[in-house]
């Protein structure tokens, strides 16, 4: 059963408790349409309103909050609203999510000649190749290729249909999403004579420890060095890197954004879903990238970067479109003005 | 064998025949390139000079083009010859394809805890986990994976190798295409003192009846709550759609569109391809969103909206790219300019 | 061991050696970072700067680096040091990865009605379907899915669970990687009263000779005629190729690029990174297309095209699009200056 206390909660997670710790918690829900008998949180005070008019059994909120929440009933205060709610989620998940068995299916094909660590799951019809480690604790996906080679660090989680292709590493406690292909060849070519010849991509893919890789996620292996993932980055879904690619620690790369080749990007960065990086650039350490942002160029410095394109109704799109590909006349002629005028 | 008479094709679809109902159609092609046993069809009357010319034995035409396209040779006249057309695809799949055998292949890993209904075809090496609930008439592709609790509704085609993951529930008369990864986590941390702690995605994903999914296109499972596809809801491939998003029925999305976390899109809309959408938009029904264009805040109000920057030649986009950067100086010139002018 | 000796090198790949061709070669690697047992290559000359303080035992360089290359050491002097660096990378795959062995895998599911060529490998729990025909030399990975009625071209490499969807065919000499998905239908419907009614993708995917196709790209089957990929094509990862698209010869293709239904690309064009192709466009040879360019109309003559947004720092990009979307407004004040100025 998902039910819990508060006076639970509290003995795990740690906090304050106002109210009644008896108090019955059956299910985790947003501030806004929480039902009598969840819990809920108030990380961004923007929300801060909607904190009366709930009906949460419970609000975790910051001590700024802690009248206002004891006003409308039991509270959890916590100098970290939403951190305390993302661990609040671990124990929930731990607590509601049936345990995978530590058993390998008997429709695994595991070669002789890899060498599998103690509680490790792998799932019907997966694959594990000749010389791949795979560490304690690890779980293995149904079909799940751990190619020639590899290497799974403790406790890492792969999921179903996840391409670890020959030689990648990965560190402890990661996970990939369904469908990732963590190693496929790089995409480089010399031009012979209006033909293209393969570069064969000789490198391998490096990833670290605490890393989250999404589903259908792509990260190429290197063409001589490394493509090379720092510790405890998260990326997102439908994400493509390409072959020596550098990402430092912490680093968050959200949904459909592309890394060409040898992009090196900094720790503690935030790439917004649909950007991009060119190849060859290096973003500093900090840096934001925007969403739907091009970064052509390399960035020097940590900030807040964007640009994308404003939408408009389509009628005032084309007419600034139009214009836009005049601009530099435009200015031209401003110049001109200013030259005229007194 | 594919070949059918006029006559058949007017007995199963109506519409009304000009010509000889034994004509022998061959094949559907389209008007420009039809060979003389095909059958086509002119549904946008920017075509309407190819009528003509075309070498088809007969051609689908709205009441409009009823004398032209009899002076030409055999017709059928549809109020909807698009309309006419697409039943028209349907019916020859159905008779040129090979029927897929309701059998469950021996290779199947099929949890004794999942629940099979009636005529369900199984593909080799797909599994399917316990308490997992599997409608009728259903089609599985060899290597799917559908997780523990899923359920899947009446005659539903899952493509090869598709995660449906732990969870998911697709309504009746769907077609998911190879690789599609339906439930995987939403991308959610918090961070704590530069690092990132991970937020359980506890809810599901929940597709309504009519829903066609793209090939590799990724539906990530709600946070708390669940991400909601409505019905009748056409998604391309290789389109991310975040935690918590909402689709309206009936709404089409191109391919390489992402719509991030919480964006809630109406239904009857249409998203171009390669698309975005940011978090915790709302976009209204019938919406038309331009290919390319980045959907950065609410749309209260249905019409058609475009933002995709202008390419032109190199040389010619440096140098307005260029002048782009300093477009608000250029305006404060302009301005002054104006204060100067009598 | 993926040891060798210069004048291994030589006698394999040509040249002019200037050292010792006793010298032992261990690694190929980058000229900055290349370590003392290294071969490396000097192909662009941004980066001749390099030369002298490289490590690299040996440096394969182009005539008009001879004298300085031979100034530090061993050299390899070649008309096309590029080229000649993609072709010692085959050698040296060729050499030290290990054999896939010519093997059907017990576990593979093969139908008694495909056509298996010669010296084939298959790897575990790959599917080939009935009227399959696969040539000789033919490599197929674990989990890989080959439709009914496909043709797979002798010594074509299939990665680890690709789909290749029933009447696919494949040319000679591929590649296709990981996850990518072959022939699933394209995204067409007629609409009907404010539903969509399917329009069954009838055509197929038509894959020249020498195909390279990255890992979780999808090319979608035609709706009447064909999809079709020339020969020579290179197409990076999470890649979406639209019903109808023909590609012609030797164009390569990066990351994340999409090509919506009906577009035309040239022979020997080049698509940047996340840039797309609106349908119906076409696209004449040897066109560049810079990267996150969307192409919104035809090009017919060859030459270089670009049209991403350039990026800023968020308050300047605030400013500047804000202008953007009054940017027509600023021409008709700059008209109104015009006019007023003597």
């Amino acid at each position: 059963m998902s039910e819990v206390l508060l006076r639970d909660i509290i003995e795990r997670l740690g906090g304050e408790l106002i109210g009644d710790p008896e108090t019955r918690i059956e299910s985790i829900e947003p501030l806004e349409s929480a039902t009598p008998t969840a819990i809920s949180f108030l990380a961004n005070p923007v929300y801060a309103k909607q904190l009366a008019g709930s009906s949460a059994a419970c609000v975790i909120v910051a001590p700024a909050f802690r009248d206002a929440a004891a006003a409308r009933g039991a509270a959890i205060v916590s100098a970290d609203p939403y951190l305390y709610f993302a661990r609040l989620t671990q124990w929930w998940a731990e607590r509601t999510r049936p345990p995978v068995p530590a058993a390998i299916h008997p429709s695994a094909a595991i070669d002789q000649a890899a060498r599998i660590g103690a509680r490790v799951a792998v799932g019907a019809f997966a694959v594990i190749e000749a010389g791949a480690i795979v560490g304690d604790d690890v779980r293995i996906g149904p079909h799940a290729v751990v190619g020639a080679g590899c290497r799974i660090g403790t406790a890492t989680r792969i999921g179903p249909r996840v391409a670890v292709v020959a030689g990648t590493t990965i560190g402890a406690r990661g996970i990939v999403h369904a469908g990732a292909v963590l190693g496929a060849d790089g995409f480089g070519f010399a031009p012979d004579r209006g033909r293209w010849e393969k570069i064969e991509q000789l490198g391998r893919v490096v990833i670290g420890d605490d890393v989250e890789i999404g589903a259908n996620t792509c990260i190429d292996r290197g063409a001589l060095g490394d493509t090379v993932i720092g510790d405890g980055v998260k990326i997102d879904n439908l994400v493509q890197i390409g072959h020596n690619v550098r990402i430092g620690a912490h680093t968050a790369i959200a949904g459909c954004v592309g890394i060409a080749g040898s992009a090196t990007i900094g720790a503690h960065c935030m790439l917004g879903g649909g950007s991009g990086v060119n190849g060859h650039v290096t973003i500093a350490d900090h840096v934001v990238v925007g969403g739907a942002t091009q970064i052509s160029r390399s960035i020097a410095k940590a900030g807040f970067y964007s640009g994308s394109f404003p939408f408009d109704d389509n009628a005032s799109w084309e007419k600034n479109a139009a214009t836009l590909r005049n601009l530099h006349a435009l200015r031209e002629r401003v110049r001109a003005l200013e030259k005229k005028s007194p």
